[in-house]
């Protein structure tokens, strides 16, 4: 066997753990890093031309997979253009490895223009950090990056990797087989039958879902078994705002996401005396409104069969078989009628459930589309829905990226504001250099409406620069021109016919589409 | 005296202090602040649609105005995706003052969706970071940031805001008049009588010139200072590598700058026995590379008259008159001859040389053209040059933006390359949205052409995937489409010909204009 590199040996023990996808924007530090790729075919790597559409498609892989890619990224200004996406994962808990390059170990003392304190602005969306200390360290590091980003339901694990250790030989066998396991999963089981006493001596039962794997709280298995318990208990249950998985549509209960202003949640939660919660923190207003508890549910009132991230469906199934629940009852919900006229966001939402093709993934970002699609995606194909899960804008593109690149049989479709989108437009690129399968719908009403919505709540009219600073439309953006100059075929419907048709047309063809909705 | 609240109350003092111009990208934990404008007509906003750009065009504010712009971004997320630009504006000492909502006070306990470490994030790329600790705190709190900025020759200054903060009234007077001075520049005067004799008696001198305001290294007075100096001497002067601001053209020296790559700027330095400091920073390798110290000139050959940032200009004209250097002489610098037929890094600068407007604004970024373009500029009329300080890429359109706002009166050029444009190229559709006087130059070779050049270093080929992770031509982006799509008026010059053609139209309108340049 040859001599390795530090980065030689690293890519290898990553592609031992599992790893088989890198979604990188090198930089002069990673070059060891990309000289090391010609002998590994075993990973792929996808460029993206800003950070942050690498970090969101990291996330959207793992959402999907259940195991980790890699993101490559330059140092610490290049690791900060994709932060915000890394926020979201974070708040998915999706296991993501990311590797930064740093400047060879000797010439950190000099600051040289591009240092930074990489691990200061690493921390905050990591779960671990790890700075890889000699090219010795490199395998052992990068094996336990990949333990490490599963740990806690899935979470981000950073490698900083100076250069010298990337360049230079591997002294001796690599260490990576004496690297200690994992803690396993810190969840403790859960009692079935003390959690059966309490459901049963409840009166008014609400479950509130979470997103997470095929086990998650809004997997097949679970939302069956919670549609048997609602069905045994007379309770109602709910999936969380903005799930990180969600699996939807026919033969799956039509289950309501928890509503995103506070009034409308208390309206559910408030009434309840027990809140399940599977898979699902406990409910917390998005922000601080006054009058309203942060916390919507006092811990008296909340019974967790599992954190975010870990497999809940086995005891939900478990709970409802101590329940003698009956069984689960597939249901059947209408389509919608084929919608007429001009867009609005509930013609969208119908338009998409009729044309969704099953086995679809819908990446779901911004206020305009986001909830009538849900609200009328029970009736469509059954399908996945991946939602913006930390609040940081500019995820919608990338995950579609990720998931496209994680399930290549599977149609994608980015449902999106045009607000939103602009944050990670460069998306654009990867999919068309990627030939990926996604149509990305756009919903252009060149205005941030979801900040004209927290404005006006309470009746307040809309203050003249408080317009200007959330208008759009001052050049309005040509979605279509802009699509087109990325490489992506692009259409623009202002009717929900023109929708329809441009929308089978775009998963009747392979590779990118984007349709511009007029609003 | 109507009631302020915390939001009104920090506008007023930032007013006060000379804030007049603030990049926003604000979400919903900034909405106090932005209804707080309606009454504050004293401070312009200028949207970015990513954050990036707002940081960035703060950066370009500060640099030609020596005084602070302000940012206003959204929590953790939105503070990350403006972090890599504000490294570049560590590095050019920008005064800055960046607003950073974040949840109301009582909510941050509970960690809802958008709730992150800020401060970690923020300490990088901030000389001082403040949590406003009350709506009393608020006025105070902005008159000293507006302070902190112009500290250390120039930095970041990072207030985090907390929503109730902004909306709650401020009770009594505002406290701001009482807040402390801050302490002087600590750098320390220079002792002429001994710098001149360190002058007089070494042998081959070179002097090394940093950016800065109009008293900088590479401000008028100073240059003019060291061209009288390398007369008396028989010195060399050259331009830091990277200034964030260089008065360049006509009528000046034709100094040229510290080369990039470390064998070249060793053959300048490694000659010298004394090497003369005026607002740079001692050479550092820009990454470590093996054979080639870190700090490329050690102690005891430096001499250093004043930190980036700080001015120097007195120094070098009371070290000239010591050393009865001549008086300065306004050097004629040949114009190169039109080119023409097919673009070259060679001819563009020629081209863009001839054609620049006095009083022009030239932001560079890039490798291909940044350097030939300098090396051509010296014969162009009088501008002002703003280049990549830090190394963070996708600075080169916001600084350009930012440039425009400060200085309506002057014509801005952005010289690009394509990759690092893409970055941040949600900044055309600011310059379209203000009208800016911005004329976009990109040099559209279709690949990370500065990563080729070093994975080719020393003569090795470059691999197969080494040359897929570096292309950007499948698909090739229509810069032409792009731009259009933004609301930018854009053409494609082929020629050196229709280069010059379309660049003197471009200056002929008012507005911002787009040229491809096909390489």
């Amino acid at each position: 066997m040859t001599e390795q590199t530090g980065a030689q040996a690293l890519w290898a023990a990553l592609s031992g753990e599992g790893v088989d996808t890198c979604f990188a924007n090198p930089g002069t530090t990673e070059l060891d890093l990309v000289r090391a790729l010609e002998g590994q075919d075993s990973i792929r790597c996808v460029i993206g031309l800003q950070e942050n559409v690498c970090t969101g498609a990291a996330d959207g892989y793992g959402r999907m997979l259940g195991r980790p890619a890699a993101t490559l990224l330059h140092l610490g200004p290049g690791f900060a253009n994709g932060i915000a996406n890394l926020h979201n994962a974070r708040r998915a808990r999706t296991p993501i490895v990311n590797l930064i390059g740093d400047h060879t170990s000797w010439h950190l003392p000099f600051d040289a223009p591009l240092s930074s304190d990489i691990e200061s602005l690493a921390r905050p969306v990591s779960g671990w950090v790890h700075r890889i200390a000699s090219t010795a360290d490199a395998p052992r590091a990068a094996a336990e990056s990949v333990r490490q980003s599963l740990a806690n339901g899935g979470q981000g694990a950073t490698l900083i990797f100076p250069a010298d250790y990337q360049a230079d030989p591997l002294q001796g066998a690599a260490a990576a087989a004496g690297t200690p396991a994992l803690d396993a999963a810190s969840t403790a089981p859960v009692d079935i039958a003390t959690c059966a006493q309490r459901l049963r001596s409840a009166r008014r039962i609400v479950f509130l879902l979470g997103g997470g794997g095929e086990l998650g709280g809004l997997g097949v298995r679970a939302q069956h078994a919670a549609a048997r318990l609602c069905a045994a208990l007379g309770a109602t249950a709910y999936a969380e705002t903005f799930p990180a998985r969600a699996e939807r549509g026919q033969g799956l209960p039509a289950f309501d996401r928890l509503p995103y202003f506070p009034e409308p949640a208390r309206a559910v939660l408030d009434p309840a005396d027990l809140v399940v919660l599977a898979g699902a923190l406990p409910p917390v207003t998005y922000f601080g409104y006054a009058g309203h508890p942060s916390l919507m549910v006092e811990a008296a009132r909340l019974l967790s069969l599992g954190e975010p991230g870990h497999p809940v469906a086995e005891a939900l199934e478990q709970l409802a078989d101590a329940l003698q629940a009956p069984a689960f009852e597939a249901p059947v919900h209408p389509l919608p009628a084929e919608p007429a006229g001009a867009l609005t966001p509930a013609a969208i939402g119908a338009v998409l459930t009729r044309a969704l093709p099953e086995g679809a993934i819908v990446s779901v970002e911004g206020g305009t589309c986001g909830y009538p699609f849900y609200a009328a995606s029970a009736a469509a194909a059954p399908h996945t829905t991946l939602t913006n899960t930390g609040g940081a804008i500019g995820q919608g593109l990338p995950v579609a990226v990720g998931a496209a690149i994680a399930c290549p049989g599977r149609r994608v479709v980015g449902l999106l504001s045009d607000g939103s989108t602009q944050y990670t437009i460069q998306s654009l690129w990867t999919m068309a250099h990627e030939q990926l399968d996604v149509v990305v719908l756009i919903a252009a009403n060149h205005q941030y409406a979801i900040l004209r919505n927290e404005l006006r709540r309470g009746g307040a009219a809309l203050g003249a620069r408080a317009e200007a600073l959330t208008a759009l439309d001052s050049p309005r953006i040509d979605w279509v021109g802009l699509a087109q100059s990325y490489g992506v075929p692009a259409t623009r419907a202002a009717t929900a016919e023109e929708l329809s048709v441009q929308l089978r047309e775009a998963f009747g063809r392979r590779g990118p589409a984007l349709i511009e909705m007029a609003l």
